[in-house]
């Protein structure tokens, strides 16, 4: 199992995959010296040059940045001889452009923080099944043998999860204006759960604290969607970027 | 306890509360014949007037609707010593106009349908202590001193449901358009809980079973609270008027 990209994606991976049977390896090839610290660290061969790390890898994980997805495909694509998993949170249209450099490519995508006590891998493409056999290490769901679904399953997630979130920030907001915060959060766990307040707050305060990130994914979104017309959508970019 | 109105809520409350120690009386005074058949079939007494009611209420509760709370306030809350309970779901300015009008009103709001498994009453104002007792019966909670809170609160659950909702709609829409509807209840129910796919559909229908009704909660909701933009809200009544 070879990685293009030994960032935390990769790191956590190599963790959980504890098997005899599977051997890591990587390239130091123009990384910074904080990701050959990192690889240093962990239990991975290292290789002289990615086009070895290709050639060489049953799975060729490519876990760099959605940025750097298709280069790397255009450029190591061809050496890989098995599969060809992408996790570079990359769109369904990029997940397709790399489907024609890389011939047996497994769209990837991975739902809650990797270093999360649960993250789950969601793969989509005619390969996929191939990959099957990681649910011994991390929750592993194929979602079908078209290429860019697991892509656009995750933007669907973060459809909701995003405005979800603006419409907490909104609420809370009128409900510190009357005084009723605490109470806001009481009488709504009565409906939603137990740990209703505990959740929110968390999606609040990570929704505050990084809007700009989540507006540019806002964006993305609305960009990718845009047969519908997605009024709740916009409007929750639009609460992001009050 | 004195009923002023005896429709679904009233009728429900003489079945939960279950006490040697409390007597029910209601009037069947203009009242219509299907009324007339409800009361009938509950265990409650029956006085000649409302004023009779009223006056020899230790509890009064007047549960008819919000177009008629007021002028049922007007009316009697003059004659009743005791307690002045409003459970006619009003708005918030609706609870002081009737303050003004009944000496110890207990502003109520029922979360959660009165015939549901577990509806919660919310009381707010000065007497509302007095109610307490009610928790042997049903599940009850204070909010504050202060009349208005419990409707305040009530509409900012609807303001969080409502809008949520909204969100579910347009989420799913998109789903269904690309292949990914069961996917996409699986994908969330990993966070959101396992119930996720049952719930969401439910709101999702009972939304747009009733989307006129909804729209003008939703309306009511933008002009009370018009302190705030409401980004989410006004984009929550734009989709369900799609």
């Amino acid at each position: 199992m070879g990685f293009i990209g030994f960032g935390k994606v990769s790191k956590n991976l190599v963790e959980m995959i504890k098997s005899e049977e599977i051997m890591f390896v990587t390239s130091a090839e123009n990384r910074s010296s904080e990701t050959v610290e990192n690889i240093r660290k962990s239990d991975v061969r290292i290789l002289d040059t990615f086009k070895d790390v290709a050639i060489q890898s049953d799975i060729l994980i490519s876990a760099n940045s959605p940025k750097n997805a298709l280069n790397i495909a255009r450029e190591y694509g061809k050496y890989a001889k098995g599969i060809y998993l992408d996790l570079n949170n990359i769109s369904p249209d990029t997940a397709h452009e790399i489907n024609e450099h890389a011939d047996n490519l497994v769209d990837g995508a991975i739902i809650g923080k990797i270093d999360s006590p649960n993250p789950t891998l969601l793969i989509s493409g005619e390969n996929a099944d191939d990959l099957l056999f990681l649910s011994d290490f991390i929750k592993t769901v194929k979602i079908s043998d078209r290429i860019g679904d697991a892509s656009i399953l995750k933007m669907l997630r973060s459809t909701y999860t995003k405005t979800l979130s603006a419409l907490l920030i909104e609420s809370h907001e009128i409900a510190k204006i009357h005084n009723l915060e605490e109470e806001f959060f009481d009488v709504l766990s009565l409906t939603e759960g137990k740990d209703f307040r505990e959740k929110s707050l968390s999606r609040i305060n990570n929704t505050l604290k990084s809007s700009k990130r989540k507006s540019e994914e806002l964006e993305e979104i609305i960009s990718y969607f845009n047969e519908n017309e997605l009024i709740m959508v916009k409007a929750a970019l639009k609460k992001l970027n009050q």
